[in-house]
């Protein structure tokens, strides 16, 4: 650590006025209550139990993040290790439930080498082991005297998993499975806590019997020796190398050289092979399997509006500190200068994203309501099939449920691609209104976003999964054309665009907001049916259409935000818990997410007839004017509301107190390590660091 | 570095077809002569030159960049002056001129705490210092016997220049200068080369003459001993701390405490401070101070193309690798996968951005010679003066200059935001397009654009610098609506569309370049003539008008684009240097590029009258389709054409002979350091890494 600075800067302060002096005037702007917004959004229970996790995360000082930044990979992977233990002693100590794991987690805010043990390998053991696969490897596991990992993408195949290359060959003389990778591409590849910590890995290999495949299945593999934690023979396993980020986490690679493992580490609760005969016993149900990927992807739906709230809230308090120039109108014995949150150009990149964390959180309650009905039905389903799980519901109970599974699976899919798109995209945004001081790591913003990428590809490209959705929509619109729409969502929205073919629409979208969620309605089915009329009549191929499924699947997830958006403010819950000063802003919320999608896909609006060109000229400007001025009195306490600790922002630009310059200073200052170091600037000297060896030149 | 793989693990290849036949197939795929067009973009001496510098380089183990993505910032720095002290030896050895050094910079594809010495401490000392400063610091500077850097932006002001807060007092009693910093706002903040290398800097400083400011005023201050290197007396410099990107340079802080500097250490070509009456002489001419910003500008522009199109080149030949899923139409017995590179959804975001890069790259051209056309001009007009720079040229001169001058300066702010952006997001599109193994370093894509991002931020923040392309749209409108229109191009185009104001625009934008061209135009002179409206007509303030300026100006550069893209296919040089095949594939990119902004921007397009819906709805489907299906086939050739070695890419998906999975394997298993290291996984042990001291948990 550099020594601390001289008596003469420490006497330094910025010139003012100050940061804190500035967001108290903000604060002081606004009659929102923020803690009763808070308790709305996560429930005093919640608030006061993450209160208390991070009190005892605090303490610890193996938790401590002001080296955070300035670590290399190795010395990151060691404290996350170190980490990663803690909190399992700590769990342990305090009896936590999942949800109090996830909890010390989030407040952490970097993935632990443990993270695909508890995420992935519990689940799938719990979930695709029978009871004897309980006993053997999920008991062990949940105490950690096993550590796993889920071994699924591969090096050539993501997306793509009936193209899975590594091998698991049944063995009739020895009742054993071979485990192979017969390529390179074979390799398992990006799996999390893989790298240097797992013992374990569920590998999902394609399952050959005599000679013929049955498709990809799970199984439990031990990779590394109990003891000395090297690879077992014919093992190869390793760390896939340093990434854009996520560098706390050690994804490993994979490669198995005829591995032979018992018939009782195959998962067969749904589907397996007999020990005896050598048959296959498919699932009943294979929408059992896709139970998983559903709620993953509800998951992140659900986080994605506090994802980007942690960048928004860093830029609107920045941007309240932050002070450059003078208002262009400004008279000109005008001192001082105007706060950059001022200037409508700075509003219009932040504003509609603070919208979007709250239109995210509405759809992401949303979203695990539509999860959990359908997981209660799923159960229905089972105890009318009998309590054998194999052999599942017959056809009648399928049907019945298969709409509500059906929306789900769409709905899911074309939401986890727009909220993260939207979170992680957003992010950017705000780190960029950070101007240069959001380069800095001491921003907050940097690290969180880098972190956070992957989510626009893993658990379904976000590409890949506009195709499923347009599938679903192309499917409702061809029954609704047959006369035979079903009851769900989509085909009531379907059919009253066929009902008005001769009227047409006119949605007062700046006059009604039900209007404007209906317009978003209408583009969607207007989408729906030109890409089933080029797919169905004009008979274009599949690929010549990928571009507008994924305009069709995003139009569609604005849909469902601007909706869930919509009845969350009508919601009697909602009028009950916040007052009319919170029902108002965030009506003005709604409105400011609505129309700022609505004047970014203007042409598709305009195309398909659901507005006027004066009401997106309108939306475009005049209002979302006066909407981005509705809502600056609000920004801070509006951010305010998500209650994010310091100690979990890790940012300079995003303290409570504004202390900005302070933070930035003390951090490079008198934190930073490299100030330690004294160079040799001199080209034609061989030493480079003072004190250190010759470099040879 | 781990140990060699194992043979079995070695003995492993992809599986079928490999990466190198699949380039080798798309190579065969086009006819387009790729030297040809290189020779065109680059000229053959310059590629020849190049060669020759890389093999210069590759010889020196110091540049050996095979560890590059694993070091943390300590040893990343170390390595990064040891290729400065390296390259400089280079240099003096083989004599290279300012543009071979460039060169070496480019290859190498990373700062080196030098740059700053190189970029702006010298090229300030030459411009703004008189014949007697060139020989007290220029000299030795250019020796190397002091290293230095340009000290302007602090922790409190960017932008504002004039808001800058350190202070430069005369004192008449020993004729000096005491630089001071006031606040802890005013340190210096974000200068590169000054937080370890630099033994002095340029400081931009207040001047203040008998307690009146004078404005901001370079000074050349010593701030580290030349012997020890330590910070002088009353000197506060250091390292800023990690960054996102650029983490081989050591931006720096820097505060004074009262330090006095002599009366010559003001740098004066220009104005200064009489040392015997201490009275001020301003500069004759204030535009002498904008050109370096302009130049600097225009090189950003003329960058913004190869930049880009290193990851355009990444991309685009990793995505001819990758196969995944069948086409969905594909008949049921087809065998393999299919290139991604066929989905026309990876098309759309890949290849407009091919298109972007040759668009930039002929824009960057047009910049160039805008920017020497401007200087000659000015040169011109300093003879004209006389030999006095101080004095400069009169008013005539001035005038008959200045409309040059703006366009200049309006076209160099619009384009360099707009191209710096395009080259930023399209860098980080080209890696998510690269799905999974874009996240990894290895791609070599994400360093590059982490590298790359303050420059949407520095030489004038992006959305800063829209206001000043709106003003000068608005003066040159006016004018135009006087009577008074000059004989620039914007003028031209202003009048344009008011001489058919009772006559109204018919773009034949599918049928026609030349229309295409001029639909860009008339978008920019409507969004001119209503912004005119609403500041002047309905007095809007000018902070309610920032997001039309932003658009106003990305409509300006759009255009710029455009059309030097259209003028550059027109040109005889171009036709007389590439085949016709050649030119026939740069006009569809020119299509491409051209509509892909119209379709993005279509409610602008169709709001302003420049064309019809049915044109956008063709443009953004059908048209748009077609043109990435005839680019495709020529879309390796087109990236092989910018000729980047593999050694400057350093990506593994982007290797000119397409093993992208041996060589990420590689890398993974036998490079990377993490793999030497066994972890101790077991939550209860304090062991870390095995073999490193217990931590305390």
């Amino acid at each position: 650590m550099p020594p601390s600075n001289p008596d003469w800067v420490k006497a330094l302060k910025p010139s003012g006025p100050q940061g804190s002096e500035l967001l108290a005037a903000e604060r002081a702007k606004s009659e929102l209550n923020v803690d009763e917004l808070a308790e709305f959004l996560f429930t005093k229970k919640n608030l006061d139990r993450n209160a208390r996790i991070l009190s005892i995360l605090q303490e610890d000082p193996v938790f401590d993040k002001s080296q955070n930044y300035f670590r290399g990979r190795h010395d990151r992977l060691k404290a996350a290790l170190a980490r990663g233990k803690a909190l399992r002693r700590l769990s342990v100590k305090h009896s936590w439930t999942e949800e109090e794991d996830h909890v010390a987690n989030d407040l952490l805010s970097e993935p632990t080498p443990y993270g695909l043990h508890a995420y992935m390998f519990l689940k799938t053991l719990e979930e695709q082991g029978s009871p004897a696969q309980h006993k053997k490897f999920l008991e062990p596991a949940r105490k950690y005297d096993i550590i796993g990992c889920y071994a699924q993408t591969e090096l050539g195949h993501g997306s793509n998993v009936r193209g899975l290359e590594t091998t698991a060959t049944w063995n009739p003389e020895d009742k054993t499975f071979t485990i192979h990778s017969p390529h390179l591409t074979a390799s398992k590849w990006w799996i999390g806590s893989l790298g240097k910590t797992a013992t374990h890995a569920v590998v999902v290999a394609q399952l050959v019997l005599n000679g013929r495949p049955y498709g990809p299945h799970p199984f439990v593999v031990p990779v590394r020796d109990p003891k000395t934690h090297l690879p077992l023979p014919n093992v190869h396993v390793g760390d896939i190398g340093p990434k854009l980020g996520y560098n706390t986490m050690d994804n490993g690679f994979l490669l198995f050289n005829k591995v032979k493992i018992p018939h009782e580490n195959m998962l067969n609760r749904f589907s397996g092979v007999d020990p005896e005969t050598g048959k296959y016993t498919r699932p009943a149900n294979p929408s059992l399997i896709y139970g998983t990927l559903t709620y993953v992807r509800a998951n992140i739906v659900m986080q994605s509006g506090s994802t980007l709230a942690r960048g928004v809230t860093i830029a609107a308090r920045y941007c309240a500190v932050r002070r450059q120039f003078q208002d262009n109108d400004a008279p000109k014995d005008a001192i001082g200068e105007n706060q950059v949150l001022n200037y409508t150009m700075v509003q219009y990149r932040i504003l509609p994203l603070l919208a979007s964390s709250y239109a995210l959180y509405f759809t992401g309650r949303s979203m695990i309501n539509l999860y959990n009905a359908n997981q209660k039905r799923m159960a229905q389903q089972k105890d009318v099939g009998g309590s054998d799980a194999k052999r599942g519901p017959g056809p009648e109970q399928l049907a019945a449920g298969s709409d509500l599974l059906a929306d789900l699976h769409a709905i899911s899919c074309a939401l986890k691609a727009f909220a993260s798109t939207t979170a992680a995209e957003g992010l950017e945004v705000c780190r960029r209104a950070c101007g240069g001081h959001g380069y800095s790591s001491f921003s907050g913003i940097g690290t969180w976003y880098a972190d956070y990428l992957p989510t626009v590809t893993w658990e379904g490209d976000n590409y890949m999964l506009t195709q499923q959705v347009a599938r679903y929509l192309l499917k409702s619109a061809r029954a609704v054309l047959a006369g035979k729409g079903s009851n769900n969502g989509i085909s009531q929205v379907l059919q009253e665009f066929i009902r008005r073919r001769d009227i047409g629409a006119a949605f007062d979208v700046l006059g009604s907001d039900q209007d404007l969620v209906d317009a978003f309605a209408w583009r969607v089915s207007y989408l729906t049916f030109e890409a089933l009329k080029h797919r169905d009549e004009e008979k274009q191929s599949w690929n010549s259409l990928l571009i507008d499924f994924w305009r069709l699947s995003t139009a569609f997830a604005q849909y469902q935000v601007v909706k869930n958006f919509y009845e969350a403010l009508q919601d009697e819950q909602t009028k009950a818990s916040v007052d009319a000063t919170a029902q108002d802003v965030l009506h003005k919320l709604f409105q400011l997410f609505a129309l700022y999608h609505l004047s970014n896909q203007g042409a598709e609006f305009f195309t398909s007839a659901a507005t006027t060109v004066r009401q997106i000229q309108l939306a475009t400007t005049k209002r979302t004017l006066a909407l981005l001025d509705d809502v600056r009195p609000h920004t801070i306490r509006l951010v305010d509301a998500w209650k994010f600790p310091d100690w979990q922002l890790d940012s300079s630009l995003g303290r409570y107190d504004g202390k900005v310059y302070e933070d930035l200073f003390h951090r490079a200052s008198e934190v930073n390590p490299i100030n330690d170091v004294v160079f040799d600037p001199y080209p034609n000297s061989d030493v480079l660091f003072r004190g250190e060896p010759k470099a040879k030149l």
